[in-house]
């Protein structure tokens, strides 16, 4: 057998905990299927007494993560630590000027330094490894980037943020308001303190960055991703879509146009026959679009110490057989820009819900509104009179550019019988 | 850029068609993802003068697949013939034999000489690769082998059959018996003219071996997979089936117990909420069970010539890029036996459909030959009262082993007051 692949885990948190635990346990069985053996040598975190449940008694421990990053010993940095900037980056850095190959789950960093990491990781010939940063367990990146490299794809799209559906879902379930829900996610363990970067989909916009250039061959393009949260879903919209044969997903969104790409994160109006739909709770999904496959959908686990543990693993075994793919499929010179299309020129149907003052003429007065900006009603509905009170009305749109959506709604909120600014959710066309 | 991958393909029937076509139509994409060019220098079939979509005008014809296998030209011969022994395997043997890398869509022969195969390839040095040989362009060989290549399986099963699950699916949404949506099915060409392949689960085995093998890291079994086709489904019991919550499915399944490895196809009830019940149609999904991933669903299109094709040309960008993975995910001697366990001892629910008389006492001579082999009842619904003519009574059990459902269904058959022989079907636990 080959000699063993020596490895120094930077950040031992709940992800490093799980990831030592998968080595441990399948220590024999990934020695086989990688032709040599994985073994621990160095790790870095800041508590050292923490129980991580496995035996770290004959590792180096490193104060230093960046320092470990250099340590000779070493052939791969399994870099845990998490964010865009600071030590993460230090340490990826640090692992790929020494001639290391680096395994990450980090996908702030990614989204926003990956392709300067992959041009370096090509130069110096090392790999650079980040199934774990985009759905957790599923293998997407490989799926995507090996799996349909026969394909041009028209579209990829997922449930790509875990929290986000498991707030979703146990509204719908529930029948409780988006307050509430996150305040016992947060107990749970499914959200964060600080949830912002999840629900208001900053989280799945880096993923959905990643896949995009992945998906498409084209670098990365963080800033040209529209990200709208789940902040604004009320209830009223969940029973309104289920009225209406939908579910709402935060859905992440790249799509090939004439116009170029889209690249939206959004809670999106998804038919509930759709493979998509039935993606409930903490699971995440991946749908790609490719021109000879058709449609091939990703399921499973998108978060969770043991589900990213095991995308970390198979990313070593390819590392350890020697198995190289450039980072983004194909070598970075060949990725090609494609335009952007920014979401005001987004061609889809629309969800709106009002507020409005039960009395004569306020449909005719939205309706006008939509009418001046060529916006086309495909449904309406108008449930319980109250008259003189605030009743809501929803209206769906048949495909619009959203500049013109927007136009209307503006008129609309200045409607004196418009009681709330109108809300608005794009419908996905499957 | 590195010389081309040199390719010779033997059979251009449909799929052979839609691999030229592939290869043709995204040439320069695959030459990146692959770091050289994919050329087709020589192909082997019958008909020379079939139109199929691409320029063959340069490549070597062959009337002996075998003769082109030899040739010392070719890099890769891809074996799109079919059929597990005569031309296919002698195609496949010369082709190792000459040192040349095999891929394969042909589920039979993987399934009857794989290990064999996979032996000769590791001695060679080549790469056999036969991701398109399951759930066509679903890269689902990949996905077990490296994308979870950290976790151990507890189970592996799936809908592997089009033609299948197109059946079941129209007779539920038809409300026609079996037999007339097969004839629909055969005029459609979803299905062969002669099914027995397809609707006795022979083809859905071959590849549950090969994804047991792969999945579980055991050599192929193909006699012990316990195959049972869908014949005997009939309207009745896709109707009850909606009614207690299920859908009928074709489904394989391999699973580790404390006895050992299940592996059969049979129909199954599936719940309804479960991701595999809303797979319909033509589509196929794998689903696999790991320690540390969790549950993965992976869902596409399960045949056709370009879905087909995209999973030949994964595995041929693998090979240009000199990506090896062995066979079967780790090397044949690592392949470990588990004893298989045969239906008899299979521990399960079912579900069991009689046409009775309706006269009293029936059910009581059911419940009896029932409690005689300790099969305890779950549910039972009796529906239509028609006094001394024939009804249906469906039955649910507990947890039981199959050998005591067959001999209580024995008794049950002896009946006089049962008028046909019992209908079974097995409700799979998920």
């Amino acid at each position: 057998m080959n000699p063993p692949l020596k490895l120094a885990i930077a950040g031992l948190g709940t992800v490093g905990a799980g990831v030592l635990q998968l080595l441990d346990r399948q220590a024999e069985l990934l020695a086989e299927r990688a032709g040599r053996r994985l073994v621990v040598v160095a790790v870095s975190a800041r508590d050292r007494r923490r129980d991580r449940g496995a035996d770290l008694s004959a590792v180096r421990w490193y104060e230093d993560a960046v320092a470990m990053a250099a340590d000779p010993e070493v052939d791969v940095v399994v870099e845990l630590i998490g964010g865009a900037d600071g030590i993460a980056r230090r340490v990826v850095d640090t692992a790929i000027a020494h001639g290391k190959h680096v395994v990450t789950a980090n996908k702030a960093l990614m989204a926003h330094e990956g392709m300067r990491l992959a041009a370096r990781a090509e130069e110096t010939g090392i790999i650079l490894s980040f199934e774990a940063s985009v759905a957790g367990g599923i293998p997407v990146i490989k799926g995507l980037r090996e799996g349909l490299a026969g394909n041009r794809l028209q579209r990829v799209y997922g449930i790509l943020n875990g929290t986000c559906n498991y707030i979703l879902t146990t509204m719908r379930e529930s029948a409780h308001e988006f307050a509430e829900v996150l305040a016992e996610a947060q107990k749970l363990g499914y959200a964060e303190a600080d949830p912002s970067f999840d629900i208001d989909g900053i989280d799945a916009a880096h993923k959905l960055a990643i896949l995009a250039s992945v998906g498409f061959g084209r670098p990365i393009d963080l800033d040209g991703v529209y990200a709208e949260g789940i902040r604004h879903i009320s209830r009223l919209d969940i029973d309104f879509a289920e009225e209406l044969g939908y579910r709402i997903k935060l859905l992440g969104i790249a799509r090939l146009t004439e116009e170029g790409l889209e690249q939206r994160v959004h809670p999106c109006m998804v038919p509930r026959g759709t493979p998509i739909a039935a993606v409930e709770g903490v699971y995440n999904a991946v749908v790609a679009e490719g021109d000879f496959v058709g449609r091939v959908v990703l399921q499973g686990r998108g978060a969770g110490a043991f589900p990213t543990a095991s995308a970390i693993a198979a990313d070593l075994v390819d590392i350890a057989a020697g198995r190289q793919v450039p980072p983004f499929g194909t070598h970075s010179n060949n990725l090609r820009p494609i335009p952007g299309v920014p979401i005001e020129r987004h061609h889809g149907a629309y969800y709106i819900r009002l507020m409005v003052v039960d009395q004569p003429g306020v449909i005719a007065d939205v309706a006008a509104a939509l009418r001046d900006e060529h916006v086309s009603m495909e449904s309406m509905i108008q449930r319980g009179r109250a008259p003189g009170e605030a009743v809501p009305v929803v209206l769906t749109t048949h495909v619009t550019v959203e500049a013109a959506m927007r136009r209307a709604l503006k008129k609309i909120e200045t409607l004196d019988s418009v009681l709330e600014p109108p809300r608005m959710i794009r419908i996905e066309d499957f």
